[in-house]
This record gives C-alpha cells, sequence and structure tokens, in this order.
C-alpha cells in the first residue's frame, strides 16, 4: 500500500522520516537535479530513463550538471540508482516524480508522445496508493486527463486510490559561471536560483494529493512551495511563465530592430529603462530564444486556444518575431560580407556558441542551429565553437577556438559564454581572418573598438 | 546671461545657491508637481500655462495634487505663481522646464501642436543661455528638431548659446491610498513612488547641458539621475518604459480570454506566477488601458517605423487588444444580462470608476468613456459613479452612489478605488437592483460570493 492510501498521520510520518520511495521519471535536465536533491534529502530514489549512455553515465556519476558534487556519495551509497526497467523503478515506489520532456512537432502541434508513453507504461501495473506529481509542462487539462485514463485502465479511484499532482518544474538552466561544475550545495556560485531555492506552485487532484505534495516538495526545496486551486491553474501557471518571456523577448527583438534603423543602441535604451523602479523588467535582444519551454509551452496555448475558435494574435505573433531573428542576423551577414565585397556563398563563417544560453551546454531548439542550417543553405561554409557543448558531447564535432578564426571571412557572437570573454580578443583575432567581419548578436564586442580595429561590425539591437 | 552660457563655476554655484530662476511651462498632472518640487527646493519658480482656470486655482493654491501640502505656503511667499503670459514667465529664466502634453488624434497620427506652440513662443523672444529641459514624451528626434529649430529662428547656436536636455517624466499617477490628499512631504502614505523618489533618465544637446541638468535635477530628484548619450536615446527611453506596459497588459487581456474560455481565473494564475523570483513580472488583466502615455507613446514609435518601412505587429497587435477590452467587456455585459431576459438597449447599467486609474482622478483616454459610449450606442442608459473624479471635477455630472444602484440592472466595476472597496456591500445594493447583474473587470467582487446572493456575475479574468 503506498502512500497516498495510508492514514494522514502514517503518510506524514513517511515523509518526515523518509520512509517513502521515489520513482524519477526522466533523467535529464530537469529530473537528474529533481532526483538528486530528492534521495540527498534522505529519499530511495530511482531514476528510470529510456537512454541505455544516460542511465549508465548516471550509475557511473559521471553526468555534469548543477548538482554533480553530490552524486558520487549518493550513487555510492545506493541512495540513487537510474535503470532503463519502469516495473523495477517502480517496485514499492510511494511516489512517481514525471519529468519527461513534452515537445512540440515540426508544424507546431503539441506532441506528448513521451510523457503517453509513460502513462502507458504506469496504466500496466500501477500499484494502488501511488502519489504521482508531474514536473513536465502541460497543455491545460492535461494531468486531468493523464488521471482519468489512469482510472480507466486500472480500476483505481483518482483522488481514492491514487492522487495526482502538478508542480511544474522552474529551473534555471545555468551552469555555474565561475567553476564549470558546482563545488558545493550551498551558495559558492553567482546563480542565486539553483533548483532548491526556486519556489514552486502545486495543484492537485484532490485536498490528500495537496497536502501530500506540499509536505513531499518541502523536505528537498528549501523556498516557498505555493498551493493553488486546480491542477489547471498550476497548467496555466507555468505556461504563463515561458509565454511572458517570449512574448518580452519578442518586444525587445522587434524593438531592435526599429532602432537599429534610427541609429540607436537598444541595449543603452533598456539599461536607461532599467532605472525605473516599477513597472518595467529589462529583456535584451538576441539571435532569438530556444530550450524546451519558451519556443515550446506558447504553442500548448496557442493550439488549445485555436480549437476554441479564439485566435492568440499576441502569442503567435511573438512566435513568428523570435522565430525570424536568425534570418534578421543572416541579412546583417550578409550585408557585412557585401561591405567588404564578398557574399555567404562560398564564405568561411564562424559561429560562436551552440547552446541555447549562455554558460549552458543546452543545444536543443538552440537558435544558433537555425542560424546555422540558414547559412548553409546559402553556401557559407559554417565552423562552430563551443567548449561548453563540446565539453558534454565531444562527438558534435565543433572547431576549437584555436583553429575557428584561421581564413575565416566573418564571426558571429551567438552566445555569450563567460569562457568567450576570457579567450576571444578582437586583436589577436584579426590577422588571422581573411575577412574582417563581426556580427555581435549578444551586444559581446564593443562596436567603436572593432571599428577602430578595422572590422566591418554589424549587431542585434545595434545602431545599423 | 542666462545659466548656459556662464562659467561653469557660476552656472553650479547658481544651482547650488538657487540662485537661477526656473520657468515651468505646462501646470498640469506632471507641471504641477514639478514646479511644486523645484520651488520648494527653493529655486524662484513661475508656471506657464494656457488654461486660465488652472492658472487661477494654482494662484489660489486650490489643486488637489500629490503636493498640495506644499502649495499654499510656495504661492504665499511668492516662490510659486502661475501666468498666462508667456513672456512674464520666461523673464529672467535660466531654466525652461517644458511639460506641455503630448497626443495623437483620432486616426493615432502624432499631435505635437501643443508643443510646437510653446516652441513658437519660444523663439520669438528667447534670450541667450537659456537651458531647455523637456520633459514631454516626444518621439524619437524631437528634441534635437526643436534645437536646430530654435537655431535657425533666433539665430543663437544649440550647445554654445543655449542647450537642451531631455528629462522624459516618469510619474505614478496614483493619489495617496489612505487620505486623498497627501499631508506631508516624506513618507506619509503607501505610495513609494511619489515624484521626487523616482530616478531618472537625462540626455542632451551637449556635454554641459547634461552636466547642468544632472545638477539641477539632483536639487530636488531625491532618486538616482541617469544620464544617457544622446536626446534620441532618452526620447527612446521613455518610449520603451511605455510600450513595455502596454504590451504585458495586452498580453494578460489575451490571456484572459483565453483562460476564462477554460473556465480558469486569470488572476489566480497570475498571482501563482508572481511566485516565481526571476524573469516575471505580474499585470492584470482589465478593461484597458488609459491615460496620456500607454494608448498614446506607443503610436509614436509605430508612425516612426511605419515611415521606415518596417512593420511593427508586435505594438500594433497589443494596442489593438487593449482598445478592444471596452467592447468585450460590453460582450461580457449582453451575456448576463441575456441570462436574465433582458438586453442593453433600454436598461440602467452602473458604471463603476470613471478615471483611467484606480484612486486617480485623470479621465484622460480612460478606458470607461470607450465601454460608456458603446453602452450607449447600443441603446443602454449609463449612470457614471466616480467620487474622485467628482471630487475634482464636480461639472461631470456623475451620480453619487447612494442613488446609482435605484432600479439598475448592471452593476460593472470598472475601476477599484480605495473608497469603493469602503462603501460597496453587494447584500446592500441586491435589493435596489431590478435585475441583479455584476460586471467586474478589476476582480473585485468574490465570484463565488455575487453568485450565492443571486447575482449573474461575469469579470474579465474570471471563469466564463
Amino acid at each position: 500500500m503506498g502512500i497516498f492510501t495510508e492514514s494522514e498521520e502514517k503518510s506524514n510520518e513517511k515523509i518526515k522520516k523518509r520512509g517513502c520511495r521515489v520513482c524519477v521519471a526522466g533523467g535529464g535536465t530537469i529530473g537528474l537535479p529533481v532526483a538528486t536533491l530528492i534521495s540527498n534529502a534522505g529519499f530511495q530514489t530511482v531514476i528510470f530513463d529510456t537512454n541505455k549512455r544516460r542511465v549508465e553515465s548516471i550509475n557511473k556519476a559521471q553526468v555534469v550538471f548543477e548538482y554533480s558534487n553530490l552524486l558520487p556519495k549518493l550513487i555510492k551509497t545506493k541512495k540513487l540508482r537510474a535503470t532503463l526497467d519502469f516495473k523495477k523503478a517502480m517496485m514499492g515506489s510511494d511516489i512517481l516524480v514525471v519529468c519527461v520532456p513534452t515537445q512540440i512537432t515540426k508544424e507546431k502541434e503539441v506532441d506528448l508522445s513521451k510523457l503517453m508513453e509513460l502513462v502507458n507504461l504506469l496504466e500496466s501495473g500501477m500499484e494502488e496508493g501511488l502519489l504521482i506529481s508531474i514536473e513536465s509542462t502541460v497543455p491545460i487539462g492535461t494531468c486531468k486527463k493523464i488521471g482519468l485514463s489512469i482510472e480507466k485502465k486500472s480500476g483505481f479511484r483518482l483522488g481514492r486510490d491514487f492522487g495526482i499532482s502538478h508542480v511544474p518544474e522552474r529551473y534555471n538552466p545555468v551552469l555555474p559561471r565561475e567553476k564549470q561544475v558546482r563545488v558545493g550545495f550551498e551558495e559558492k556560485t553567482g546563480n542565486r536560483f539553483t533548483l532548491h531555492k526556486i519556489p514552486r506552485v502545486v495543484g492537485a487532484s484532490d485536498k490528500k494529493s495537496l497536502a501530500l505534495t506540499v509536505k513531499f516538495y518541502s523536505s528537498f526545496i528549501k523556498a516557498k512551495i505555493v498551493p493553488v486551486s486546480s491542477l489547471e491553474i498550476a497548467e496555466a501557471v507555468k505556461i504563463t511563465e515561458n509565454i511572458f518571456r517570449d512574448v518580452n523577448i519578442a518586444l525587445v527583438n522587434e524593438l531592435s530592430k526599429i532602432y537599429s534603423s534610427l541609429g540607436l543602441d537598444t541595449f543603452e535604451i533598456i539599461n536607461g529603462a532599467s532605472s525605473k523602479p516599477f513597472a518595467f523588467l529589462p529583456h535584451f535582444p538576441s539571435l532569438g530564444v530556444g530550450g524546451e519551454c519558451i519556443p515550446v509551452v506558447p504553442w500548448f496555448l496557442i493550439r488549445q486556444a485555436e480549437k476554441i475558435g479564439l485566435e492568440p494574435k499576441l502569442l503567435k505573433i511573438a512566435r513568428e518575431i523570435n522565430d525570424s531573428m536568425p534570418s534578421y542576423v543572416a541579412d546583417l551577414l550578409e550585408k557585412a560580407l557585401k561591405a567588404n565585397g564578398r557574399e555567404i556563398a562560398g564564405s568561411n563563417i564562424v559561429v560562436l556558441g551552440l547552446a541555447y544560453k549562455a554558460n549552458s551546454s543546452d543545444v536543443r531548439l538552440s537558435p544558433s542551429l537555425s542560424l546555422i542550417e540558414i547559412i548553409k543553405k546559402m553556401g557559407g561554409k559554417v565552423r562552430i565553437c563551443d567548449p561548453l557543448v563540446e565539453k558534454v558531447n565531444p562527438s558534435f564535432g565543433l572547431t576549437s577556438l584555436e583553429k575557428a578564426f584561421q581564413e575565416a571571412d566573418a564571426v558571429i557572437m551567438a552566445v555569450d559564454h563567460e569562457v568567450f570573454r576570457k579567450k576571444i580578443n578582437l586583436k589577436k583575432i584579426k590577422p588571422q581572418l581573411r575577412t574582417p567581419v563581426i556580427i555581435d548578436c549578444k551586444n559581446f564586442f564593443r562596436k567603436e573598438e572593432a571599428e577602430l580595429l578595422g572590422f566591418t561590425y554589424k549587431g542585434v539591437g545595434k545602431p545599423d
């Protein structure tokens, strides 16, 4: 009998004494740090993942992530392990934490296939008393649907025999800036918002699930756990957070195109506006947005709205603007090369940064990938440099910083990793280049300095 | 010889010793508090305004605003006075602070006529050495154009004989909540951001203007004065701040329509999302935006972008969404009345709140005005209640709260003034109504309570 069907007293005791077992489905960007925190708090924890290499490297404690330093001990003491076998992972589990990715197809249709595969597995052999905490971001109504589907297939009743809660992941996916691997559990780096310090929202199928989930998360998250009135509200909270980002980044991207045409520097404008102590939050223009949240989650709501006959114009325009940035940057590249008597076809183009975000090694839906595709289609020869991606995934075949600039015709600063600040010097790379062109998507170089050195400098958010 | 053409030492001394005279053009929402602060800091100050009634009431110290309490002494000691005569106002002035309104026409074209009238007056008799500080929000390039126009007409040279700076107004136009009139100069109310505590951005035509303006503003603004590199950057900063508001309010308004259709409460969702400690800033859905900034200033940039062949889609959609909210609310009203066997035509509709913002008496471009127009066009009989507007402008012919609800068919909560919280009680108004319909644009009433009392309750951002 799992925790959900035990008496309140007994289930509270089980959490307090770390007597319940936890299965975390998905050992990726979210699942692994969550599982690490849970097992580090004292719970016997098993990670279920379908990726063999991932499972092996977790079990060897060989993954680089925010809480890497905690992993060896947890693996060694068998507090935490990973497996490909769902049945084994679930054996004796009181709580299932779902951290599988939810995606969109190329046609921007919602793709919950990975989540549904998991639900299928679950339905075929779920035991009574399970508390299911879904962290994956999902369209509104999904958690309830999952509950009803399990009800149907398993014969258990939602809210009586098992419970569902939605605790949407909130994560600031940045590797520590100072050292690439976090050295200690508490404040050793500049990241104020590591996973265990970010407040969480919880919605649930019933009061008992809500109370249990709040207690459980409070045992490993050192921040406020905020209950909301339903699964759907929790789903909408996460979607709203991602849409807020997408729209505000789209806004500065749109503004930056106008300001550049008017000869103004958007970065200086945003910094000026940031001195307003209320009703403003700075966002900066860039190559666009990436990762598995911002370019994906808005589509969950867009498709849902369209189905009920609403036209979410603002959300769609925001998506369009952010998705258009790589092509805008390719235009800047074309103009800058033209000014030097070249075109993209046949030119050697260096792209600095493949990850979707500074100081991250995550390349999923990175706008750099779109930019590279565009340049290649136009006949450009692309060399990609990203020391962080290379470190985590050497198989990418990236070019090293040492070799990248030889005979290059343009350098595109796409992602401003800390490591680039230390290693890239305009004066030093200048003699290596064939054509002195800089395209700066991150306000990384100083325009005046670059131009003084003889570069043709163009940048997102910089005067045209 | 005015302050601008004096030696650095002498001009600094003049500011320090309050030896310079200041003219403030425009004695309205911005100009009057600015002039009050300047003269309260010790400068001899004259307000120039073309509105006779305004000039008279300032000179009688009979205006209700944030710093009302400072006015009587300043008027009595003749530190501050208002006049209709521009020449007299400017006589011996070292600094001109421009606070005249800038607007748009009904066709959403930029209308700077009031500013240009002032520039015309200025050109005909400006003396050497004037420092002109423009606080009015203007399209990018306007301040420079004004400078060049003055150069041409007056023969003075910009940057040599006179200076121009742009210090875009930043104002949180809320009357103190506890008492409608501020009782003291320092923290006596809940408003953390009274005018003298809001940081300011300064751009200027030249270094001297910049330095002088920073010194001058530092003498009466008790917050950071932030210099930026040009007049144009300062213009863009203010425009960006207003656009940020417009777009973010439009975003929640768009979201609220979807969430209402999905049966969810947008206010609960935004409150949940607000627990995210980074990358989120809460905005709430409403009847739309009003005042002379948010619905106006985005058009300055939209028109400018269009002129150079750019299509600012996001900015235009945001304007469209916010402008559409009154008609969305009229739809809610229609549905709620229909559920009670009535239609808008022939019904008595009570609109609570005419100001564009809570605890303000400012009705300029208030979305309530649009809503009232729509209801009237549909044949509804409108009664408007706004104790704050009535206090400041009794000639509006508003209905008192005591009489409003008699035989009414619907109550629309448009603006959530503090005073409404104290005086409106659903139980008490219910028996007065003919039809129990509540349309809530501000999450003011509790839906459950209203429905329990027998009301048909519909609201912006509330479950449909």
